[in-house]
């Protein structure tokens, strides 16, 4: 009966989302493209690199879906929205420098092709757009939302730098970093949307909630994926987290299970690095034995669950199941 | 007569300004303190090394003198002056990751300590913060003068490095690097401090031109130490700009009045980076022997009568001297 209703239920799906939200992320889309454009000819050329890979722009699909669910009338969400999308972008520039990956949304990393030094400065200069954008949309506590997780977002990165090796990392050190670098954009997305559309407080928090969980389960899948995705879909290599030694949930879980029989095996390959060919389909058979993988994505379901209850209060219109929808999207999503 | 007088006038000093300003930059550096702070380690402990590095804060002490010359009788420039601290900060250790600088302030250059992804991440974080400064500030205005420096000095500093091996580049272009890297933030901090005081459109714009000049002479002036400088007193090596290739108006100088007959030299020492011992005192020869050094000078001292020029309508109270003197230090100090 349940893997009848299984099948008969289609995959969730953002189409809804994108088509209610079309018109809207046309708009932010020109702002996008207006605001990367610079004299100096190399910032132009890196941001599209990056941002023209982007199909997905949920994090301001979220500012925009946000703003209309909470009742916008106007479209001071249009240029938050844009804000949202530089500042991921220049997270992402950053974090690849960072990590020194090699692809990124299926294209080959910024600084393999223009090098670390303009990734780094192009990050700045759109993380300076982003605090233009949102200057021109004219709301302090907006402002502040997004100023305030630009930060949070940086001291996430850091920890995860000084920690991610860390094979005693408990859950919750991770769930702190993890909330940290990907659920607050997406929590101070949401919200930055719900202010600009001059939604109560309560609303305002609601949104912020959905936002934050919508972003923990995000990533859980993304840690997930990079031990079950293949790099076609993904759009980066499969097993990153893995060669760069990066505790993630999956991680955690497969070495907390095996115990001491494996204990030797997760020191050499994730503390020291010391990696030979089959290590990872070896880290994968573990994780599958031991249900790594489908316990971190089991959390990931109850944070989007979560997400979705944050939204009980709004009123039904057809923005609410268009961004519960999204929540589910978020978990089932394969790549 | 003139030699007489030379002796008898005391070299210009900011000791007045630094008088004047005391009691606010010593609220200014309790602000940097408390927002350098965060519970992820690494922050504190990298934001500190450079900015306890920094003696005079002259940017910061630049917002104060504008807004305490423009009239401020209240406080709000405080904060700015801490976010305008940060924003330098943020590009400095950027700057050293870009140039891969083994010296800042007198220190060994934080990237050598703690990485360049730290580097990368915590100027991020100090960014952030500074923005997180100038919403509690509570000014639009003065964050947008704030933001659009921000995302012009990442301009300035793409254009430098996509630009600063062309052995070409004219005296325009450079002043346009300058402009953009250095001045705009000078000019920033100025107009940003008037703007917090309540100053008349005139009166900011006055004190916009005055940082801007300013910061144009000061640049250019590092521009000539980093010939004829000691890494005892610059806080920095000698000849690093010599060593990176990087163009500046000294070398623009000498290159032009040494023409064809040192041309081989300039292409490979310059353009393409084939240096061998010597080659940096030959180069400081050839500067003496153009008046290449001199001539910088000069023209710094030029944009230090233009910058005195802009606050010439200001009413003559005690900070308009010693800003006066601050432009005139900029050009004779040794370091």
């Amino acid at each position: 009966m349940e893997a009848a209703q299984a099948i008969a239920r289609p995959a969730p799906s953002i189409a809804a989302l994108l088509e209610l939200a079309g018109p809207d992320m046309a708009s932010v889309d020109a702002l996008i493209r207006a605001h990367m454009d610079s004299p100096v000819p190399v910032i132009p050329a890196l941001a599209d690199h990056l941002i023209a890979g982007s199909a997905k722009r949920l994090r301001p699909l979220l500012t925009v879906g946000a703003a209309r669910l909470a009742g916008a009338r106007n479209d001071a969400c249009l240029k938050l929205a844009a804000a949202v999308e530089f500042i991921h972008t220049a997270t992402l520039l950053h974090d690849d420098v960072v990590d020194s990956s090699e692809l990124r949304r299926g294209r080959v990393a910024a600084h393999l092709i223009w090098g670390a030094p303009s990734s780094v400065l192009v990050g700045d200069f759109l993380f300076a757009r982003a605090f233009e954008l949102m200057v021109s949309a004219g709301s302090m506590p907006a402002l502040e939302v997004l100023a305030r997780a630009s930060r949070v977002i940086s001291e996430g990165e850091v920890l995860q730098l000084t920690r991610s090796h860390d094979l005693d990392l408990t859950q919750e050190v991770y769930i702190e970093i993890i909330g940290a670098k990907t659920a607050e954009l997406f929590a101070a997305a949401a919200e930055a949307g719900a202010i600009s559309a001059g939604a109560e407080p309560e609303r305002c928090r609601a949104l912020r909630q959905f936002g934050r969980d919508l972003g923990l389960a995000f990533q859980l899948v993304d840690d997930a994926l990079d031990y079950s995705g293949d790099a076609g879909t993904l759009g980066k290599n499969a097993g990153d987290d893995f060669r760069e030694g990066k505790v993630t949930l999956p991680l955690l879980y497969a070495m907390a299970r095996t115990g001491a029989a494996e204990r030797d095996f997760w020191v050499r390959t994730v503390d020291r690095r010391e990696q030979v060919e089959g290590d990872f389909e070896r880290a994968r058979a573990l994780m599958a034995e031991t249900r790594a993988l489908d316990d971190t994505l089991a959390l990931a379901g109850r944070y989007a669950d979560t997400a979705k209850a944050a939204l009980a209060d709004f009123p039904s219109s057809s923005w609410r199941p268009a961004l519960e929808e999204l929540a589910d999207f978020a978990v089932r999503r394969r790549a």
